[in-house]
């Protein structure tokens, strides 16, 4: 996979650029500001895969994303989960002392809210967490750290501060690849899964037809999530994560009865996961 | 109800401040900046009702009001729709063509974007609708412009440039109304409404067993929503709003059955519908 070229929402040594160095070592990335501009890449072909975050063990899920996979039909591939280790990052030789202003994603300053508070920082709501420890690094500002990856300290040649200050270490973010070339080597084999992306023409009270099918025949669905269905006020979509292959005769039958029971019904992908990194 | 005092986030003028003021006619606005300081209003009993948006039809939920809704575990006592109409606002005597920059929250902005992009206009986010229409008032400003409600522009003395500017009619949000002191008189009788909160000690897929048991009782579920389970990664609470009555005999019943199915089950509140608020 050296000569992949993967696309990713933020810069380099940004949570979405530590999951595409684990998964693609070795390939180039494309750094973007928005998540529509990696599908475009995707879509075009300027990148081979995709990665982007769906969702996180705190905050949840990223719902704008599920709209682009329904959007873009652009096959998910993979997934990989990264713990997710904020720190306080400042140009080197910097005392925690010395510090009256942090400066983050909305995101990460929640997240850090415990240690934060117990100092009397100035908090700057940023767009990012990687670029701004990357500003800093060209632009260097007494007094001012921010919160980010260790990995991106170590690119940019800032010291972390101090490391670990997540409130809540159960805090763990899963990407999704996408990309119309299949999976590249090196998933782990617990098996497959699939999402499925579907609809009704009434409220949701007939989901639990739907959802008896998996039951019935005891898969397991590890997700579900519900998006408005735009035109249609209190009409939902539904996005389900199930462990199962619908590639299988037994898959192809229960996708054509799940076509039957929908408004619509779409395998956004079957896929392995790549497992989980800890920093 | 002339005397409530009921608690909202934003100014007077903006889309929570038109939903209290048809629910509570007469009634004293706290203007709030955040969704949890009414939620603080209401628990301190400085507000006897506090009014939140829970979901637009096109933008979906609102889910941290969702995590508030279990927090905070103040009684839902009803619910009602409004329709949201854009308008372009600006001071009186201010044409079209004078407009060279427009401010708004990001979701208007967004929400109007067929309308915008006809011109050339710079577009500002800012942190809310109503509010820009007031800052403009106290402070006017050649050429700038706010979108919000017809409203605000009646309550400010501003003048609409441009009205009805969402691209998509279908644009309704439902708000709750919380308080500790039951619903005030005034709602529709379509059926009551009820809100539950649950978990399990695994993965969503047992969800289906309690979906059964509605199904069972034919009772209709009109939304399922989930979060995460916060130090549980992968775990999910879900959100049912179902149109059935928890009060009565049968509703203690299988609120029971819920417990037992369950790793928690919490009814949000029972309540009637106020209907739709068109402007």
């Amino acid at each position: 996979m050296k000569s992949a070229v993967v696309s990713i929402q933020g810069v380099t040594g940004s949570f979405h650029h530590i999951a595409a160095e684990r998964l693609f070592p070795g390939a180039s990335c494309l750094e973007r500001d928005s998540f529509d501009e990696v599908f475009e890449d995707v879509k075009s072909g300027r990148a081979g895969y995709g990665i982007l975050a769906i969702e996180n063990s705190i905050a949840g899920s990223l719902l704008y994303n599920y709209d682009r996979l329904a959007r873009y039909a652009i096959p998910i591939v993979g997934e990989t989960y990264l713990r997710i280790v904020h720190n306080l990052i400042a140009a080197k030789g910097t005392a925690l002392s010395d510090i009256r202003e942090v400066r983050s994603h909305p995101m990460a300053l929640q997240q850090c809210q415990a240690f934060l508070k117990q100092y009397p920082f100035k908090l700057v709501e940023k767009e990012d967490t990687a670029g701004e420890v990357r500003k800093l690094s060209e632009k260097p500002e007494n007094g001012v750290a921010a919160i980010a990856s260790s990995r991106s300290a170590e690119i940019y040649g800032m010291e972390i501060i101090a490391p670990g200050i997540e409130t809540d270490p159960h805090n763990y973010t899963r990407f999704l690849m996408i990309s119309p070339h299949g999976a590249p080597s090196g998933a782990s084999d617990n098996g497959l899964k699939s999402t499925i992306h579907f609809a009704f023409n009434d409220g949701p009270g007939t989901l639990v037809k739907v959802l008896n099918k998996f039951a019935a025949l005891n898969i397991n669905m590890s997700k579900i999530e519900s998006r408005p269905r735009v035109g249609a006020p209190w009409q939902y979509e539904f996005f389900v994560d199930l462990q199962f292959d619908f590639g299988t005769a037994l898959g192809k039958e229960l996708f054509h009865l799940l076509r039957e029971a929908t408004l619509f019904c779409n395998l956004l992908g079957t896929y392995r996961s790549y497992g989980t990194f800890v920093p």
